[in-house]
C-alpha cells in the first residue's frame, strides 16, 4: 500500500513517514513544500513530491497519481496568520480532498483537531476560534464526500516518547498524546478497515494502539 | 414581507434597511452588534435586534423568529484580520444558515463577493486569497442546503449614487456598482421569486433594476 503524506514535513509527518517505511506493507511518498526537505525522506526510502497546498487541485492530484491512501497532516502551524489557517488548515484540506477524487483514491485520512464540533468553534478561546472553525469546516466537507475517510481527533500533542497505548473513541475525556503515538495510530487506521467512514479521539491510554484501533 | 438584515450598520446594509422602509410591501428588523448603531434604524422605523455573528446559532435565530426573509450582508471588512475573515464571513455566514433552519425562515439573500470560485481562490492576491476562500465556503454551505435562496456577487463596490440600472446575469465582465444599486437589488430580489435557487453577477449597467432581477 502506497501512502501520500500531505504535510510529511511536520512533526506527525516526519514520524509517520519512518513508521511507514519501516512496515512491511506500506510505503510512503513524502509530499512536502520545498526541495531542500527532501533529503530527510529520501534517506529513509521515500518517494518524494514537491508541492505547496497552495497550489491547485490538479497539481496535488498529479503527487496523488498511483497512491492508494492519502494521509492529511498538514498544518498551518501557530507562527503565521489567520490568513494561512483559512488557506492550508481549511483550503490546503478540502484540495487534498477534492484531489483526491481526481486521482481516484478513495481512501483519505484526515488529522483534525481534538474537538471540532459547533459547540468547540464557540466554546473556544478568541484566538483559537479561527483554527477549530477551519477543522471544522475541512471534517464537514469530508465528510459530506464519498471517500472512505477516517478523521482523526488526537488530543493535545506532545513530543514525548511515544508508549504504544492510547484510548480511542468517538468521544473521550480531553488528555495528552505523544505525536509518535498519533503516527502509530495512523498506520494502524490504514491497515483497518473498520476505521473506514468513522471519527474518533484519541489520547494517551492502556490499550495496545492496534487493539485500540481495531475495536473502534 | 418582514425581513431580518444581517448587517445592517454595513455601508449596503443601511441602503438597504431604508429602501425597505421605504417600500410598500417589505419591512425591515435590523441585527446589528451593538445597542448604539439602532437609532439610525429607530428612525427609520425599523426594528433592530442586537446580536453579534459571534455568538451561537441559537442567539441569532431568536433574532430571526418570525421574520420572512433573512438578507446576510455582513462583513469583517477591510480593517481586521484574517480570523475574522473565518469568524464573520464565512463562520457567521454558516451560523445565519442555520439559523435560518433552526428559525424555520426559507428566504435567504446571500451578498458575496464577484467570484468565489474555486479558480478565483487561486487567481487572487495572497492578501484577498483568504477572504474568497471564506466567501467560497459560505456559498457552498448555502447552496448545499434546501433553503430559497440567493446568491448575489456585486462587482467592485462604490459610494456611488445609485442609477437603478444595471447588468445582472450568472456571468458578466467585472465592472465598478454603486453600493445603493446593490441594495436595490436586494430589495428586488425578495419580491421575485425568480431569483430562488440561483446566483447571479452584478454590475452597473443599462437595464432597469426591476427588469433585469425579473430576466435573472
Amino acid at each position: 500500500m502506497k501512502v501520500l503524506v500531505v504535510g510529511a514535513n511536520g512533526q506527525i509527518g516526519k514520524h509517520l513517514v519512518s513508521f511507514i517505511q519501516d512496515s512491511d506493507n506500506q510505503e510512503a511518498k513524502a509530499m512536502i513544500r520545498k526541495q531542500e526537505q527532501a533529503s530527510f525522506f529520501e534517506d529513509l526510502g521515500a518517494e518524494t513530491a514537491v508541492v505547496d497546498l497552495e497550489q491547485d487541485i490538479e497539481t496535488i492530484a498529479a503527487a496523488a497519481e498511483g497512491v492508494d491512501a492519502i494521509v492529511f497532516t498538514a498544518g498551518s502551524g501557530p507562527k503565521t496568520g489567520a490568513d494561512k489557517t483559512i488557506l492550508i488548515d481549511l483550503d490546503g484540506a478540502v484540495k487534498t480532498i477534492e484531489a483526491a477524487k481526481v486521482a481516484g483514491i478513495k481512501r483519505l485520512i484526515m488529522i483534525s483537531s481534538f474537538d471540532t464540533s459547533r459547540e468547540a468553534i464557540q466554546a473556544a478561546p478568541s484566538s483559537f476560534s479561527p483554527y477549530v472553525a477551519a477543522k471544522h469546516y475541512a471534517d464537514e466537507w469530508l465528510k459530506r464526500t464519498d471517500l472512505d475517510y477516517t478523521i482523526i481527533h488526537p488530543g493535545l500533542l506532545t513530543n514525548d516518547k511515544g508508549t504504544g497505548q492510547v484510548e480511542a473513541a468517538y468521544e473521550v475525556d480531553r488528555a495528552e498524546v505523544p505525536r509518535e503515538d498519533v503516527a502509530s495510530v495512523i498506520v494502524s487506521s490504514l491497515e483497518n478497515e473498520t476505521t473506514i467512514g468513522k471519527e474518533f479521539q484519541v489520547v494517551s491510554g492502556t490499550k495496545l494502539i492496534k487493539e485500540a484501533i481495531t475495536s473502534i
